[in-house]
């Protein structure tokens, strides 16, 4: 069996995972390992990575490779992905793209042009527990869905530095919910109305930015989601979804570190959900690349392409503008 | 001791309740009944109460007694309430005390010349899940409440003829659940935001009414609640509470038939939620009417009283705006 | 519609719960109540009983009844039941009958003899839980029941007076799980294996009882049972059930005072089972008292009868003997 | 770092799981695989196992190695193991060593003389639910342990071939609880009373063996546990443990495939558990080899030793005496 040739690009906490997940996989080989920072290049040395270099440039020049996994700082994205894809080469990239719509359309553009393919990383829509969800939503389970609800509250608020460059909680934490909303159900969404709020950290709102959300979607069937975020939940990662239709309802519970329960005087006591999206989803982390390397080993469209993440992100501008103008915004005043 | 005389007038399916309810309480002596249908006239025969007319107008001029529950037909409702207070008698009244601001506000003004006592019947308030979720709230469980949650779906629609008298899905079943949000967290709403679609019936749709919504509510402090509803649920009455804040969560789950569990080859499987409201608020009834006697008792301040109906009904004509306006309305728009 | 005349022997925990049971049944007449307490009779003249008597024989001979509730002391149901029969009443008597099989079989003899009916207190039999189970079971939803477990934990030792004249852990508390382990898979059991402990108080042990025991038994078709049981369990009242059969399994949980979950940064936090089983049982009580006045409305037979007495009796004193003899006991040891 | 160089005999389904573990780890290098079938040989090519051979004589004789892992057939550990500790080998080896205590005493006194290591693979006390009752009850969350219950129940029974060799019932299934019930409380059993019975398949019992079972264990200090089998469990593997104690109850239920609630007019339905130990201890497996790998890199004592092997057989060969005399039999019959 010929391998596929992988090269990672960024070696981050996410990049780790993903190379660590490739290096597990028997149809995959990787190649090559691009990071400027010391101790993530002694990280790939340490895994036998043939080649370990600082420079993107230099990796897509030196190295022969199939596809490069992208998990370097989010402005990076979408050079690195044009310039991957003019190389010929197929790329998984991290969401987001960009936070630019027009950028987004430019390389989604070189992508189709240059024939490669371009798989955005979605990571939840490959959590067991959401896509039984979506499942049993397909088989028809539930009738035709009318209600989605999106609970997704992380365990705490990064840095106010990470925060004023990540394009705001509906860019960088909604966007994940944006993206299930549509995968959850198949549908489009049609219209954005968000309420927001500064509650758990005031230097949040000095940023620029809020921490605390609702966000009400309608479908372009006039069905309707609702997704409602903070940056701190004080009991952890909750991250559940329900999806309620014409002849029942789907839901999904948090994952928990155990399903131990004590009894004592003081009621009945149980373990708190996974700590954060690391341990939660570390089996989807595995799922998505496994299913990313079929689609290249089989010839296949990727699972999750450019307009899933073009999507999610015309849906989280019109939400930054909602709450801006005080007004739902139709998908359509989103334009490039 | 000396038992407070009631009177009820109304003997539908919530009149039968209270009526019960009443019957097996010590302090209480039921004097007389109002209803002009015969069957219910015999029901009340049946339990022998001593006194029993089929006209509002007789009952407070015939028979001596403290307090009257209303529990006749809404556009019933002001006026007799109106009456009752000039007859220096207490109220209990279910909800609405009507549809209109500019009336309740007579009303309200009418018993407080009295000096009477008003009570409004929203019952999910003695509901023990629910005020144990306000409880907790209150004890500072969960530290500051950051966003509300509400789930309150019905087992099937009521029918087109109804609906049409109803006041529609904001006014006649919503309610409950504004009045929950304002409850559960001791908060006012500022703002009314109303999404709502046609998806169970068209018949309500052309009845001028909507059967699914999605509702935002901002609190004067800014922290938010977001309700959704449906006129039919597959699997029964749902009536769910979770209340999120800046050191943990609290929710109240259904109340199930019983508690069983069968594992077979196909899953794990348990039973539905009680089915509709006379199931689910059978006890919450029982302490409402109780809490309400001892109000009369003890002359304390009635648990619910006539500013609740009021602001629950301003919420609820906000909504109505909104979903017509298709843009979030602030509770002041809401004027007598 | 003619009403069943009850008088209530014995106006203790028990005594009072029937009897207001009793005093809300359309069908029933409570005309007589039996007491040598003051309060007690005092608690019986408050709800307008017309009749209020000291001594059983009093109410025997002073009115007309039709059935008489007994909840006196232990020692004296036997006798009492007799009388009743003799004077052509029916009987509804608290377990256990007695704790000798020979008197037993003799008052079973006179209620033949004279035609009268006799319904046991076992009142779990009602519980909509348990009840449940014993529908699936029946309904064949598990296949061919192969396990029984019965889990039934006090909240607390009785006090030490008690505990000495009750017949001990086995014929006072477990007494219940047998008859449970016959009804709810409708099977008699064959032989008895019983280990105990004194793990809660000494004073027990001294007392000549032990506080904690497994119980194993065998049904005649070779399945099993096994019950476990403590006179303290921390957390409250322990009543849970679970049958394993040929095609799956059937477990019916305690009871919670609410549904609440609180999530902070220890865990997540749920409400303790329901005190005891004046709490737990409630509804089963009235169930039950309805259920023996519709057999005697109706004239059929009753739920529970003296055989399921003798039966339960039975395997008890197979239990005491099996753990004095450190062996399986076969039922049929235990002879008359 | 010196790596750990591991030798595995036998690459079943046991073999597979544990390869996998240990090729995984920084810390280790296989060095050498034993099986005789060509394609468990082939296997071991594929990952790139550099020694490969028939015979465990030729594994012992012709590469170097510090441990081996036994995953060979019963009927060879006993031998296997005296081989590799009179080699100097250390050696995890899967349960039960013999099912012979005299056998077994021979092979932990050539351990003992040869100072070399021996685990036992008894994986479920690294599984983390079960780990998670064991720390509660040791931090003394429950206070004293007062009654174990163990529900250990199979989705299916082996093939008639293997029970006939397998030692029964007791010795080959029954042998992990055995295990389990001294691990999560920490004491030792002093007498044992065994049901069983006939009921999945009449070909076990012309096997000579039980397919449904009830153990009652007596602990030194008079305590209990209760232990239940089948063989068949019609919805999949059954694995669950209770403490019951002086001051509270810890529990750990199943692992099911995921989380999801489906509602629908029927009821509440969710997942199975996990279907098999496979799935249920994918984890445990791996932790129980990397606490196996620390205990050699540390020099520190295994987590399991001999010993463990040894009582647990010793209370199997109990249960076999129990079940054949039908009485309970004190540990100490059964000697050497």
């Amino acid at each position: 069996m010929t391998k596929v040739k992988f090269a990672v690009a960024g070696l981050g906490r996410i990049g780790k995972i993903h190379l660590n997940n490739l290096l597990q996989m028997d149809q995959v080989e990787v190649v090559a390992v691009m990071d400027p920072m010391e101790d993530c290049q002694e990280y790939a040395r340490e895994r036998n990575i043939p080649y370990i270099t600082s420079t993107y440039g230099e990796l897509l020049n030196s190295v022969e490779f199939d596809s490069v996994v992208i998990c370097s700082p989010t402005n990076t994205h979408a050079d690195y992905v044009e310039m991957a894809a003019k190389a010929g080469k197929h790329v998984f990239c991290e969401k987001p793209l960009d936070l630019s719509m027009q950028r987004v359309v430019e390389v989604l553009k070189v992508v189709e042009d240059t024939n490669t393919k371009l798989m955005l990383g979605f990571n939840r829509r490959f959590d067991k527990e959401f896509k039984k969800v979506r499942d049993l939503v397909g088989e028809g389970a539930i009738g035709k869905p009318h209600l989605v609800k999106i609970t997704s509250r992380d365990p705490g608020a990064p840095p106010i530095g990470y925060i004023e460059k990540s394009g705001g909680l509906f860019l960088d934490m909604t966007i994940h919910d944006f993206d299930m909303a549509r995968f959850v159900v198949g549908k489009e969404v049609e219209e954005v109305y968000a309420k927001g709020a500064v509650l758990v950290d005031e230097a949040i709102g000095k940023a620029g930015d809020i921490d605390t959300a609702v966000v009400t979607l309608t479908y372009t069937d006039g069905t309707m989601a609702v997704i409602d975020n903070s940056r701190e939940a004080a009991y952890g990662y909750d991250q559940r979804i329900e999806v309620f239709g014409s002849k029942g309802m789907a839901q999904a519970d948090n994952n928990f570190s155990d399903s131990h329960r004590l009894y004592n005087g003081q009621g009945i006591h149980g373990a708190l959900p996974l700590h954060f999206f690391l341990e939660r989803y570390a089996e989807a982390y595995k799922i998505e690349m496994a299913d990313y390397v079929r689609s290249l080993v089989k010839e296949e469209a990727v699972p999750v392409d450019g307009k899933d993440g073009l999507y999610s992100l015309q849906i989280g501008l019109a939400a930054i503008k909602s709450l801006k103008e005080k007004r739902p915004i139709c998908i359509d005043e989103i334009k490039l």
